[in-house]
Formats: C-alpha cells, structure tokens, sequence
C-alpha cells in the first residue's frame, strides 16, 4: 500500500507511546482493550454462538496474521500431517505448515474456459469431487481463504457449505484466511464458514489489523475460535513472539471502537472499488483478459498474449520458473510495472495452470494506477 | 518496567508513524536504518571480524528477541538434536527448543557453599567437566545467557573462553543470549563470546531494544552472526512474522542512533544500580540472603528460612511444584511483593536446586522498590 492508516488510528498509537504501560508486554493473549473491541465488533458475525465471544479463550492477538496461522499449525500439526489447501494458494502456507511437520495437499480452483471476454473470479471453481479424493486419514486441516488471494474470488455460501460437510464428515480443523473480509465489492457477501451450523467448534478465523487499517508494518492480527483451537495456539504463540507489540495494539483497538461510527470500512471499500476499477480499464484499454475481483486487492492479467523479442536476455532467478516469470520479469524491465508471477502460487507439479496469469496489486492511489496503466500501454506492441 | 521509554525514542516512533512506508511492511531483514545503526554501534565490539558488520548478511531484526532465539532453532534444530542450556535458564529456552523437535539437556550452575553472608553471582559457578560431560555426538548448540537472568551473573572472559574451546572442539553452535548487555555494574566487562577468535563463525548474538530502551511491548530485537546463521534464520523468520513492525523498529534505530550523544546507557546504568542498591538493602535489613548481581535486573532472595504458619491454605496452581512456588505464593498474599520461584528456571530433576530461591525483577522506579522494601519488613516474623 501507498497510503497511510488513518489519522484517528495512528493518534491512537501516539497516545499509547504517551502512556507506561502502552510500551510494555502486552498479556500473550493481547491486550484487553483490543480484544473487547474484537468482541463487540465480531460476536455479531457467529450467531452460531449464541452469546457474545469470550475475550479470555475465544480471541487471540498475534503478530499479524501471518505468526497467528503459524502458530495455528505449531499447535495442531504432527509429523505427516495433511493440510489442503486450494490453489492458488497464499505463498506462506506451504513453508509454514511444513516448518511444522506438516504435508501440503493441493486442490486446484480450476480457470474457466477460454473465451474472448474477461471471466469472474467467481468463474475459478472447486470439482467438490476431487476435494472429497483428497481427503485422507491423514488430513487435520483445510485452508479456505476469502476473499482469495490471488485470485480474487469470494467464495459463496454454497461453495463454504459443501466444505464444511466435508470437514464434519472427516472431522478437519478449518483454518478460514478472512484478512480481506473488508473487501468485498459489488454487494456481494463476506460469508464466514465458522459462522455455520456445528462449525464453531472446529474453525479458527484469521483477521488483519493490518490488512483493515492500511498498516501492514504494524503486524498486529487476530484469531477467533473456540477455546479447543484458541488454548494450544496462545501455548504456541506465547513461545514464539511471547506477545504483539503493545502500542499498534491500542491503535488497532482504537480502529475497531470507531470503524462504524467514522463510516470507515464503507469508505475505504469505495476508494479501493475505484482503484480496481482505474486498473480494470487499463486492461480493457490494452485488451487483455483478467479475473474480475470480486474481493482483496488483487487482480489476475492473463499473459499468456505476451510475448518478448527473440532472445531477450532473462537473468538466472527466473530460468527454469515458469513462463510468467519470464513475463513478469520482462513487464518489470520494458513497462515499468512490477507484478508477481502466479505459478508461484501454485506447486511445482501444477505450475503450467498458473503460468498464464501475473498478479497485481490495486492497493496503491489513483495516480499510481493511472500511470501504471498509462506504461501498460507500452505492452500492446509485444501482444500476439 | 514500570517506567516508559526515553522521550527521543517514541519521538521516532510518532515520527514513523507520520510517514507513510512507516506504516507498511519492512523488509524480513528488518529496516535499513535500523540495521545500519546496528551496524554503526555493534561492529567495534566484533574486532575478529576486521570488517564493519555486512547489514546484509549479518544482521537480523526480529520480533523481539524472543522471536529471533525461536527462529534460530526453527533453522537449525533437526528432530533429536541436543542443545545445552546452563541451569536456571530463562524459560523459554526450554519449549522453544522441544517445539522445533531438540532436546534440551541442563549443566547446572553450582551455587555457592553455605554461609552467613551473602554471595555474589561470580559464586555460581560451571563445571567445566561435567559441561564436557554432558556434550554427545548429538549436541548440536549451547546457550550462553550472559548477563544472565535470573542469578545476575556476568560470565567472565575466562569462563567463556572455557566454553568457546569446547565448542570448536565439538563443532557447537552457540547462541550468546546479551539481551541485558546494558546492564552490568561496578565496572564488570560485559564479553560477547562471539567476539573471540574462531568464534564469530559459530556464534549468533541476541540482543533487545525492549531491554535496551525500556520498552519490552515494542516487540524490536536483532541477531548479529555470520551468513551462514543469519541466512536460515531469516528464512524461518520470513515465514513464521514475515517481519517486524515498522514504527518501532524506527524507533530503536534513533535509540542506538541518538544513545551515546545522550549518555543514554550510562545514566540508565546507574538508575538501574540505585535500584539494585535500594532492593538489597530492604534485604540487608530483613537479615535474608540473597545472590548479589554484577548483571541484570534480577536477584535472587534466599527463602530457605521462610516458614508459613502451619495449615496455611495453598491454591492448587501451587500444590506439587517446588516448595519456592508456595514460599512465593506465601510472600506475594502476605506481604504483598510478588517474585517468581526459581525452580521454575529449572528442569523437574533439579528443581530442589531452584526451590531455596525467589526471583525480585528490580526494573521499578525508586518509589515503587522503597515500598516494596517496606512491606517486606513483615516477613521477619515469619522467619525460622
């Protein structure tokens, strides 16, 4: 992102760094204040509870996000333990469940067919099939993430529904990435799998403060789950970090406290409708076909139209990558605009699906994105 | 601490927190401003090095020192690994060790005879036989926590030199835990191991700004060591934070910055020794012993002649541990000072070593120890 958390935030983080206590441990399980804000915030979001979340064994504060998934999979995994997860796939799950003994599996979300007009992300689909096949005895954990990065796509009530059948029927842990869950455009749904019927028991969801607050640097997130997935992950995590920073703590409850009344969320949604937008008609301009997002902040180009003068010289860290690593190397170099290849969100053995697609970024300001799509302009001489 | 961070340094922070980038994600690294400050004040006390520290490739921020020990593990513990840790060790050490799958194996250090006075934590003596002793094929790592926590005791030059030649003689990592490097009195020398010949090759150093600066919530440490340690390390720390927050690693940078045109260190030092000295005089005055520290903010009070009346009621959290957690339990409901039992520090088979001794933190301003100093008065009636 290029632009800042809001101002009444970070005041929030100032007036803690005013206080003693704001820049010392913070309880491993976060500070009170922030984990009330998340109370009165999401208990609205579980009806399936009945009853507000219990900030002592129902919430979690971590590092980000990113430290409270790892610390998910330190707490539930053992050696050769399975995890699925969809492709493609968020680059740090594979490395952060095998750090932890675990073995990724991978169910593809399949493209749709070729056609002349830009799909949906709503297009990228689950063959319910091949997901109930991948299923072993072996499996503990399925990763679902929507709204989905890369792709995009905000997964309906439908497709979250078959997915907890199939983890009721196997008895999975769920892990749900909802870190855009404040990204979903065109009035679609942000639908929470942990939400449903006899999956409170079984799902930790994933939030960003960072993510929600355009603070990425501050590296405060949250979990929310029962206490049997809460209790082991606060052991691990209180070994791993011991706590999250106090001070973005209090600026991220501060965050919450006032989101509604500043009409912040709705706001901010509108700003990033507009920049998706900016971006999508560059595209058009250029007549290459995309993923339309649905939700997050990423955008899907399909490349495979592009194609690079003969004997363009690549540097060594993308040979032997797949062709968008060529090709987002060479829109780097000749366009001026920095994107990353999709295969890498893929595993090795099924790199070819996502080589025909890079991924960009709409979290940047409007004159950012018009200037990108003013050097895309630059691509059309190299298209097929 | 129940004292903030020198002004100057949340300036920095508030600063920050007025940019935009300083808001956003770091590099895993950490940010350059904070490594080139590391840098400028750490690379004279590497004189083995004869070279400026590469901020590159030696250095590495980490989300406390906390998260920067457990990702030296993550990196280099193999399922069955061994790694020696001097008892008391600071607890943590022990489950960060177990979950990346080493095994932990304790060299004690040997408290002083029996007597009247008080010791000094230079009393606490190694082995250095049973330390050989307790080196097999599988050792992997030794950790070296100087100024050591909880006894106080600066380990001496000639000490880890001791440590140093076994560990090149068995081909050890070493993990020089310095988190309170700041703080060693009367003209000790704080020595970093790391800084012997044939040792920076081995030798990952641990540092903290939370310790540094008086701010433990911000959650800011760094490791100085070679690539070939700095290199894993950062990858397991990529996936496990990703990286740091952003305004307070600013912070700590204007901290190591700023640190020496302020005298900062040194007036912090003798603030820490008033602090020391007003706590050991309520001991002095009770008639307890205790182990006096040259290092740290810690001390350790002697509780062998601490008796409760008979038939005095114990919670289960205390029943079945050392007889410290009940003297502790005892001493924070009765007199109202609270401590953490040393056999804590210890592993279960030598906890009778632990148990004759509480921790005091004397990280309090003035006020807050002469009260404390005061109501420990109460305790002579309960001594034997």
């Amino acid at each position: 992102m290029n632009f800042p958390p809001p101002q009444w935030v970070k005041d929030a983080a100032t007036e803690a760094l005013g206080t003693v206590a704001g820049n010392h441990y913070s309880h491993p399980k976060g500070r009170i204040r922030l984990r009330e804000a998340i109370r009165d915030v999401y208990s609205s979001q579980f009806p399936n509870l009945g009853r507000p979340l219990n900030v002592e064994t129902e919430i979690l504060v971590t590092s980000g996000a990113n430290e409270g998934q790892y610390s998910v999979f330190t707490a539930f995994l053992e050696q050769g333990d399975e995890v699925i997860m969809f492709e493609p796939f968020f680059d740090q799950y594979l490395p952060s469940v095998t750090f932890n003994g675990g073995v990724p599996v991978y169910v593809p979300l399949h493209p749709p067919a070729e056609s002349n007009t830009s799909p949906s992300s709503a297009d990228w689909t689950i063959d319910f099939d091949e997901l109930r096949r991948a299923i072993t005895p072996k499996t503990k954990m399925i990763i679902v993430n929507t709204p989905h990065n890369p792709i995009g796509k905000v997964f309906t009530r439908e497709e979250l529904e078959k997915i907890a059948v199939l983890s009721q029927e196997f008895n999975l842990l769920v892990m749900s990435d909802e870190v855009y869950e404040n990204l979903v455009f065109d009035d679609k749904e942000h639908v929470r799998i942990g939400s449903f019927p006899g999956m409170w028991d079984r799902t930790v969801s994933v939030y960003s403060a960072g993510k929600g607050f355009s603070a990425t640097g501050w590296r405060v997130g949250w979990l929310i789950g029962p206490p049997s997935i809460i209790g082991p992950t606060l052991a691990a995590s209180t070994r791993i970090i011991f706590c999250s920073n106090s001070p973005l703590q209090e600026a991220a409850a501060a965050g919450l406290e006032q989101a509604k009344a500043n009409k912040f969320f709705e706001t901010q949604l509108k700003e990033y409708a507009e920049r998706r937008d900016v971006l999508l008609k560059a595209f058009d301009d250029i007549g290459l076909r995309y993923t339309y997002p649905e939700g997050s902040y990423f955008v899907l180009l399909d490349i495979s139209r592009v194609q690079w003068p003969e004997g363009y010289e690549f540097p060594e860290s993308v040979q032997g990558r797949g062709r968008d690593f060529r090709a987002a190397w060479f829109i780097a170099q000749e366009i001026g605009v920095s994107t990353i290849p999709v295969s890498e969100f893929y595993c090795q053995e099924h790199q070819e699906i996502g080589e025909k697609f890079t991924r960009f970024a709409f979290c940047k300001d409007i004159e950012t994105l018009k200037k990108a799509g003013e050097r895309l302009k630059g691509i059309t001489k190299y298209l097929t």
